[in-house]
């Protein structure tokens, strides 16, 4: 699949044998989660604001309140969107040593509002699919208002990087003879049994694939 | 407990009814991490980028190399440090009401490097604590050539937020009698099974706290 070019921005200069520059790798860590964190810069001030986002092709989306000040500011400004995962904790036979497994992406690019009303409302579809699959037939409808309520943004994947740590910890070769425990403690996400909201009306059964869903979760494996 | 004045930086502007200022909110959700994503600036380009850190009374601390390009540009200059939880997914009956539970705590601040030796060794004890509770006077002792080759920043706890959503979908009134079900999907961190190093040494068994830390993990709750 296709490799992105790393630019000034998106080259990984520390443990570069950690970088990944190819789509497979970067939709892969961005398609295993929910929360991201936007970087923007206002009056040389940074602000990083965690939101929900999904991707869609080779774009990611966020959205939100048409109030939102983040959201406001940002479209056609420099924004640094970075998702991570923590995998592991690493613990190693000496204090320098110890690390922490992750996955994540840093993508670099200028925002744009979804403005299209159709567009707009299938960007709102994704992020309920994403949520839940196979969730939004069984809506009620989104209505205009709602849609004019609703900023949409959308960045393409095109500067972006991966980077992973992954397995045990990288000992100092005399450290290995230690008489001391060193290993991995995998840190995973999981769903766990869905709560009915207390206002339910009567007679709503579960819907059947929402266990699959459950269970399925957001285990990266 | 102590609350902490909102800014024109820290006060929360979206959803006010979610904002907590008093450190023991500020605190707990910082204690229940281990990744945090710190935004800086670099030649008007907005950087967020994960790394581990940790609290010690009311400073956070991150580290890594001395290499690092991170650590070198941030002394002295503004960054913002989030902190972000993933609780759940909510799962209302319009599209429009999605959304997530999550705790995150914004910091703006200007770190400081860690120089004194004996200050940084008490750094590096704290971090390696936090990954895995009374670890550190197991290990082999930290040489300065380490200390040398680690950078530590500190930041004071002055000028944060905490920001909280919990609970159900909020649906608009007449949705509820729609035969829609809704709820919420909780989302919670794990710890699984330690995994032994390939090349511990011979007869080194689990340490007995490794299982009482790991069953109690990362639990939010």
């Amino acid at each position: 699949m296709k490799s992105l070019t790393p630019t000034e921005r998106s080259r990984v200069r520390r443990l570069p044998k950690r970088a990944r520059y190819d789509l497979d790798t970067i939709y892969a860590i961005l398609d295993a989660g929910f929360i991201c964190h936007v970087g923007y810069v206002n009056d040389r001030q940074p602000y990083v604001t965690p939101t929900a986002y999904w991707r869609e092709g080779d774009y990611v989306y966020w959205h939100g309140s048409h109030a939102s000040r983040m959201l406001n500011h940002v479209p056609a400004r420099p924004v640094c969107l970075t998702v991570t995962h923590l995998d592991a904790l690493v613990v190693a036979r000496s204090g320098f040593h110890h690390s922490i497994n992750y996955r994540s992406v840093m993508i670099f690019g200028r925002p744009l509002r979804v403005d299209d009303e159709e567009a707009k409302h299938r960007a709102l579809e994704h992020f309920v699919e994403r949520i839940y699959p196979g969730r939004w037939s069984g809506l009620r409808p989104v209505t205009r208002k709602e849609l004019k309520a609703t900023t949409v943004l959308s960045m393409p994947i095109e500067e972006a990087s991966a980077k992973i740590r992954t397995g045990g910890p990288v000992d100092d070769e005399p450290d290995y003879r230690l008489p001391i425990w060193a290993g991995v403690i995998p840190v995973r996400q999981v769903h766990d049994t869905p709560r009915a909201d207390a206002r339910l009306a009567a007679g709503i059964a579960r819907p059947a694939n929402l266990d699959t869903f459950s269970r399925i979760g957001i285990d990266p494996a």
